[in-house]
């Protein structure tokens, strides 16, 4: 005879059974017990916990088929709150949203990432609750918060790993400062593209499962998601496209040490450089946008130029990949069609036909509010998650 | 009042319960009323179905805690079994598993895929019977047939696109072909590389969430698994390496009709061709690996170079991809050190740290096995799927 293994504890099942209420149409227990196989009295005592931490409400009376019409339940999105937070290395922006991606309110200030963890995040709690509490709301109602930052995040720490552009911040316990300025347990730390790459496949395109999303600005980066879900490697690394070497392209050192960097010959700061070598005023990514867009010949040919060798690394993200999209976000995306063409130009001859005939490559529909919409996106994910919810409901119910 | 939307037909729910059997462990009717908060009699019923169909059978009794000791069930890994295929170039080998993956029986043999679908599948279906027969079994024990590729593969349809080693084969209807053969409805199709992945990874390294698997042969091409899954891209078409372009690498032209492809520089032939231009008296990617195992220097010499030229390409995957352990196979992985030992020069040098710090880069640990044995864990997947098993048990209770 061989032994029995102790079975796990008895998880409570309420998350697993408002996993089906996302979908925001409202059900009836009578429902519930026919699709789950779970007894009446199971799936009454879950509804009731779920309505009980605010989750679920009732939403009204279904058709009766005799008798007293039975009562339906749905998912309540402003049940709570969550705020999303995109630093860039010289601006900030936040957002309130709840729990179905509503943006109820949004706000964008200068702001360095380079004077520091304590500085930039006590700046940051000041204008999240200031932000909440104009949106009608107190930080009691924050599911939690969500954070992207311009440089490499250890996913499952939340910790920065050197990042280039942050000062001060390698190995700062991001999430715990976070979780303390703002209370709430739940606070998440993610690379900016990540974030974006986010924001743009939930909000935007939620139906493309194999997305690559490229924010090109000072810096060149990539999210990944396949199969629909974000993808991010071993140490949350992926999509690290700034030194990737660019076939065929010139020599040009990189601060990294290497020669040939996509960052350094296609980055805004490379093109930045080399338009200044011409004569022009210009210093930054923003600058090269605003010249492009006043007609300037030069700029223009300079980031279609760009386009095309990021192209070069594109076409073999392609062929490694098989998206069926790709989105090109970030400030230089903003600088007219001239950076996508001169990406499609290349990707489109360098990769093969099976890769390329369902590909399309275009620029980014959030645009500025990628970042926002994805750092929400993430913490309303996890809260959300069935074990979340069973844990919410077992802190629902000591308290009663 | 909102309406009711009409809710799903109700599932039988064994295959869901099916599930948590797969990791091998007994358990008691008992055990699994408390983890599924499902009824005893919802519970027996399942477990009796389950039973009826032979995936579970009861394995002993637990201890009693007083009175009868409970009986315990337990998955029944040889109630089905299933053939794994993979077809290359000039060679075939098949191998009948159980539902846990033991190999039961494997041949080998030549055959050459130029001979198209009729005699090609006629041949796999004669000597795979043969095969199933030898192991004591019968085709009616057959849960279903995978079958790798050498070329490109629409996963949804499993039909070949456009194979350029393949003449006779593109779009050809090859699961139906299957199907038909071995009189089973379940024949799963996909190309050479990720079958192979995914033996290696379900057989040798099952606890690496990110891999890499990099076939080297006349070809070069890789299998993604990210977050523990094997991922095609899009159109089945991810890790299509071959024809990436090689940073630094000469304007060698490819039969793609592009220059400087991975494949015309260091695929086997590609080798072959340059060492046959020396003087050697060497054809095929075999002939190099023989070659190189005879100590001729020039071969090793042009086998690490060919592995610096894959790492140029490989180094790019690093960086999108982040994965913790890149695999080596296929035929050029056998001539010893040179090809690893060339790929990790460059990659180490060419990668950002933070992707490369816990990186490894090994040789294939199931080599010529890795291809059968990722065929066959394709359909036992997709077997022994919660889907597939409610479909099962409904069929079996309609014919009793």
């Amino acid at each position: 005879m061989e032994g029995l293994k102790k079975f796990p504890p008895r998880p409570t099942g309420a998350g697993e059974m408002f996993q089906l209420f996302r979908d925001g149409e409202p059900r009836t227990r009578a429902a519930l017990v026919a699709t789950t196989g779970q007894s009446r009295s199971t799936v009454a005592a879950r509804i009731d916990a779920l309505c009980a931490v605010g989750l679920l409400a009732p939403s009204g009376e279904a058709t009766s088929t005799g008798g007293r019409p039975p009562s339906t339940f749905a998912f309540v999105p402003d049940a709570r709150i969550v705020l999303g937070v995109d630093l860039g290395a010289t601006h900030a922006r936040l957002a309130v949203t709840d729990l179905a991606g509503a943006v109820l309110a949004e706000l964008e200030a200068p702001l360095a990432i380079a004077d520091g963890p304590d500085a930039v995040l006590g700046w940051t709690a000041e204008a999240g609750e200031k932000l909440v509490v104009g949106a009608g709301r107190s930080l009691e109602d924050l599911a939690g918060v969500g954070i992207g930052l311009p440089g490499p995040v250890d996913h499952a720490t939340g910790h920065p790993v050197n990042p280039p552009l942050m000062p001060g911040w390698d190995a700062v316990d991001v999430p715990a400062a976070l979780s303390r300025r703002f209370r709430t347990p739940t606070a998440l730390v993610d690379n900016d593209v990540n974030i974006m790459a986010l924001g743009e496949h939930r909000t935007a395109l939620p139906d493309e499962r194999d997305l690559l999303f490229v924010k090109v600005a000072t810096g060149i980066g990539a999210g990944l998601v396949m199969d629909g879900r974000l993808r991010r490697g071993a140490q949350g690394a992926a999509g690290d496209l700034g030194h990737v070497a660019v076939p065929g392209a010139r020599d040009v050192p990189c601060r990294c040490g290497n020669v040939g960097c996509l960052e350094a010959i296609a980055g805004g700061q490379a093109i930045a450089t080399a338009l200044r070598a011409g004569g022009a005023d210009v210093t930054t990514a923003s600058d090269v946008v605003a010249l492009v867009r006043g007609g300037d010949v030069a700029a223009s040919q300079a980031v279609r130029q760009a386009g095309r060798d990021i192209g070069a690394v594109l076409a073999a993200c392609v062929s490694l990949l098989n998206p069926s999209r790709i989105v090109i976000g970030g400030v230089l995306a903003e600088a007219g069609e001239h950076l996508v063409a001169g990406i499609r130009e290349i990707v489109y001859q360098r990769s093969l036909p099976l890769a390329t005939q369902h590909l399309r490559i275009t620029a980014s529909l959030t645009g500025a509010h990628a970042g926002v919409l994805g750092a929400g996106a993430m913490v309303t994910e996890q809260f959300l998650a069935s074990a979340s919810v069973d844990e919410l409901v077992a802190q629902s119910s000591e308290q009663r």
